[in-house]
């Protein structure tokens, strides 16, 4: 199993440790100092010695952070997290605070008049310190800080992941590192940049064409990079980490040295040199200030051309959403025969599911820790099952299933929500209109240059209709046997970002009902090129060409509501689904498909 | 009539006024001048002394510009004036600019390397002219003038508009003039500025509770006034077109002056004084700066409180809306009558149009030149009828009919395409498309905040959907027996402005074939809070309001194409209109109601 169900936090600890952190800071001089759950990479996923937040704390979310002054320490969690928040910290040492509504700068400025507060300029981007400093009141200094002072006290700190990297075959790929190198070096020419800081784990490894191991669930190296504008690369990761193949596969213009060369090599840089604000570790902008090399802030240049991808990446990534679709069938054949015989428990479908997906003998990790809430549980947006809080499934209710595999040939995500006997005819409706902005964005047509913003609406007007919504975006974006959340692409009222062709996002419109339940559907989709139409306006416009193939409970769906166009995609969908699984699937799944796609 | 059908365009005049404008401009030492559409108040509509771009170039249009340098003469016109303009100027004189593809700077650029350009300060924004600054080459000067050099050669320039101002009362406004200024000059102190600007008319209009006779179709007074902190006004027009009652209704705290006084109350103000960058004329800017009066850029501090009409000004323009519904309905009744005899032309509809609504006994104006396109004319979008472009309806197509009218209790827009006879099925898909993005507007609900360019997407999805889609906004604002088209509020991409309740908007998504049919349905909407839904969640949400209330053509829906909720939406519509309007109508348009608003 790659997924645990242990409760790993550690309340009784926080208060020795916070006595010792508190100690350390009276040391250094310092009033406060700044704890967040982000490592050096701003990655998602952290190594077991970036776990700081939590080792402190006892917190495990996914986003949080701390702030540690002399009287109070501030526990920072968002709406997903204030339940879970309350059961893993010491609340007599740490305090939960409502973030974004408060904001770190002004609940500073509620505890503290004047002082220092360190923080370590390897974990905070230069936006977010900057946007601290204008909360914050003009007697408080924000000092960044030699070695983090929770390293120090912390005595049996891990060492540094040590993940082997591989290559990503060019076949997959779709194009060579040189390739893509030899294009985003004649961007920095154009734009006058000498080089460009790297420091997104998931850029480095596309620009490289290879994959690391680094952190659970997202296939990456842990390392910086630095692209220079002749199309080198100076890479600085544990040499350790490459063996002979992969030092070939990275090729000439790709030069492997220690982490520790990396300072000096930024110190012989000529500018200017490109540093994306919202990435970039501070230190990065110190460093290179103290060198007295000239900076221009831009957008990490792998980015956006790492979220259009290749014809070769999309062809690979519809096999490996084929493959999973197969074992997402068997999974939901085993469920409708299991559930009914009221044994099973949220942790016994998520093993199941990782083996349904490890059946496949192509499973490199899963994707992301299930989400598998039954009942109440499915309104939990992030919801983990734990052995403290693994549910049996009830009848009668809703069971919300978020997963995804991760394969060499793509990364998938799909939740599906199932019917377990009759959940009723609230839950009904309220699936129809879910699935309603589902299909909306499904089958949209739009304009080129359109954003997420403009997309998001049509996914939620359904639900708006009826007095309802859901409070995340419609969609993110997802990598290629990369980061299940990668950027710049999003369905979202905060994405301005052009939606261009080859970006592959989730269509995951939802409804949630506090204490009752929890509905989310959601396929992958990739943006393509719209083909013209009889009688249609010659205009080019985009369109998204599904991925996910896996059918929708029908029993969930109250047929009435429904469009003839939406009815016509459904149907059309799940025949689809059919011809396309069925030679992948056991005599049983068959069968149970064959009902499960039937046409309404 | 208010509406008029003469070609009212003289190319053949332009030659001998270009080089008479060329030796005025020599004399004065400038290499080039501009000579915009717009007056010093940036109106829609200006009177026949502004009408400066018209009298030396011949087109009419209702937006564009001309810039004239020492070998040529650009006429720079949008999308919907590119055949127009062709039969407007004197082609060998003239050259007609794609805008805004060619900016003009960059055009300026490619005639003229280095030279004095000249404006009329009074005429152009700050926000224009730095525009133009920005593309214009290094070598070109933009140079502000005193004295226009067309009104020095334009020997009978008619004098300034002399329409007398009338008020406009408590009851039908919901707001005294003081207590509008009372709460507008407390922003003013709370941002600590003396003093804001006014220069626009619907501005100063809404602010003293006036209107005006200065310009057709809009009721507005010409004007400038200045908003002092302490709730005072200064009013600069001409005290001939005020009576003794109107000067009562001002009250004590408006002190009106003739405009020439303007420039010497603006160097007795103390700063900061608020301007809109956006409209107030770059004249103004110049007169603060010589006086060293500190300007603040800032919205027009009546614009966004005059966008959000009061509870009684919602209840007039209902009823209006109830008077011009019953209009409309009398002549749909008479057009199907009249229609398959075969007689009719544009002109003649029009004619009875404008009959219909003076028949009311309440019209003050018409609220814009009636748009009637018959067959291929319905796809000229902004197309205005003349006795040169007159057109006999024909058998078999559509005819789209765009009007309004100006009452004292409200202002109109309504947009009806008409079946005459069968225009087939791509015509009658099409409408069906564009009725169900106008629907889909009309029920919307949708959180708080949005603006009208989150919208805009749910009118268009059905016929994106096709491939088709339509080149302008889905709606605009409307005034409150005032502008046709007001700002801030917009539905349209462009719009980030939260729609908030009271806003008036047009709801009209349209399609256009070239050479072919035009289809437009336009309603009027108001925003207003949302009422809470049984198992609805407990979000405050915003929906619109329906003010208009005219039938659709049944004729021109493909029913197999709507939704259930579509479906549901129009029969009651058609079932409120019917309640609505049969007891304001004669026994045949009753009749004629009765089968044009039958449930589908």
């Amino acid at each position: 199993m790659f997924q645990t169900f242990e409760t790993t936090s550690n309340p009784a600890a926080g208060a020795a440790r916070l006595a010792m952190l508190r100690a350390e800071l009276a040391r250094r001089g310092l009033d406060g100092f700044l704890i967040p759950r982000a490592d050096a990479y701003q990655g998602e996923y952290v190594a077991p010695r970036d776990e700081r937040l939590q080792w402190l704390t006892g917190f495990t979310g996914s986003a949080g952070f701390c702030v540690v002054l002399p009287d109070v320490a501030g526990v920072f969690i968002d709406g997903r997290y204030r339940t879970q928040v309350k059961s893993q910290v010491d609340l007599a040492r740490f305090t939960p605070v409502n973030w974004p509504e408060t904001w770190p700068g002004d609940w500073i400025a509620g505890h503290l008049d004047r002082g220092t507060i360190g923080f370590d300029p390897w974990l905070h981007s230069e936006d977010e310190i900057a946007r601290l400093k204008e909360t914050a009141g003009s007697g408080i200094t924000l000092l960044p800080v030699d070695g983090n002072p929770v390293d120090a006290i912390w005595q049996d700190q891990p060492g540094p992941p040590q993940g082997r990297a591989f290559a990503h075959p060019v076949a997959l790929a779709g194009e060579s590192g040189a390739a893509k190198r030899a294009r985003l070096a004649a961007v920095l020419r154009a734009e006058g940049q000498h080089a460009a800081v790297l420091t997104l784990p998931d850029s480095l490894c596309w620009l490289l064409n290879i994959r690391g191991a680094d952190v659970p669930r997202n296939p990456v190296l842990h390392g910086y990079g630095i692209l220079h504008d002749d199309a080198r690369v100076s890479l600085f990761a544990d040499p350790a980490k490459f063996d002979a193949a992969t030092r070939a596969h990275l090729g000439p213009e790709v030069a492997l040295a220690p982490p520790d060369a990396f300072p000096a090599a930024l110190d012989a840089l000529t500018g200017p040199v490109r540093l994306d604000r919202s990435f970039a570790p501070v230190a990065l902008r110190q460093r290179l200030e103290a060198a007295g090399i000239a900076i221009v802030w831009g957008d990490d240049p792998c980015r956006l051309p790492k979220a259009c991808k290749t014809e070769a990446e999309i062809a690979a990534t519809r096999g490996a959403h084929l493959r999973d679709g197969a074992a997402m069938v068997e999974f939901l054949c085993w469920l409708d025969t299991e559930a009914p015989k009221a044994r099973l428990t949220e942790i016994d479908v998520v093993r199941a599911l990782e083996g349904f997906r490890r059946a496949t003998n192509a499973l490199h990790d899963i994707s992301f820790d299930t989400i598998c809430g039954a009942g109440p549980h499915g309104a939990v947006i992030h919801y983990r099952v734990t052995e403290g809080t693994n549910r049996r499934l009830g009848r009668d209710e809703l069971l919300l299933v978020d997963s995804g595999g991760q394969y060499v040939d793509g990364t998938t995500d799909i939740t599906r929500t199932i019917a377990l006997g009759d959940p009723g005819d609230q839950a009904r409706m309220a699936f129809t209109r879910v699935l309603q902005g589902m299909i909306a964005i499904s089958r949209a047509r739009f304009p080129r240059g359109l954003a997420g913003r403009d997309l998001d609406p049509l996914a939620r007007a359904a639900l708006w209709l009826a007095g309802q919504d859901y409070d995340h975006g419609t969609g993110h974006g997802v990598g290629a046997f990369l980061s299940v959340h990668e950027g710049p692409q999003r369905i979202s009222r905060l994405s301005e970002v052009p939606l261009e062709p080859g970006m592959i996002l989730s269509n995951e419109p939802g409804y949630y009902r506090e204490g009752q339940f929890g509905i989310r559907i959601e396929n992958l989709i990739v943006v393509q090129a719209a083909p013209d139409l009889p009688g249609g306006d010659d205009r080019r416009q985009y369109c998204f060409e599904t991925l996910t193939f896996v059918p929708i409970d029908r029993r969930l769906i109250d047929v009435a509501m429904l469009s003839p166009g939406e009815r016509t995609w459904l149907n059309a969908y799940h025949a689809e689904t059919l011809a396309k699984l069925s030679p992948r699937l056991s005599a049983g799944a068959r069968a149970w498909l064959e009902q499960a796609a039937a046409p309404l």
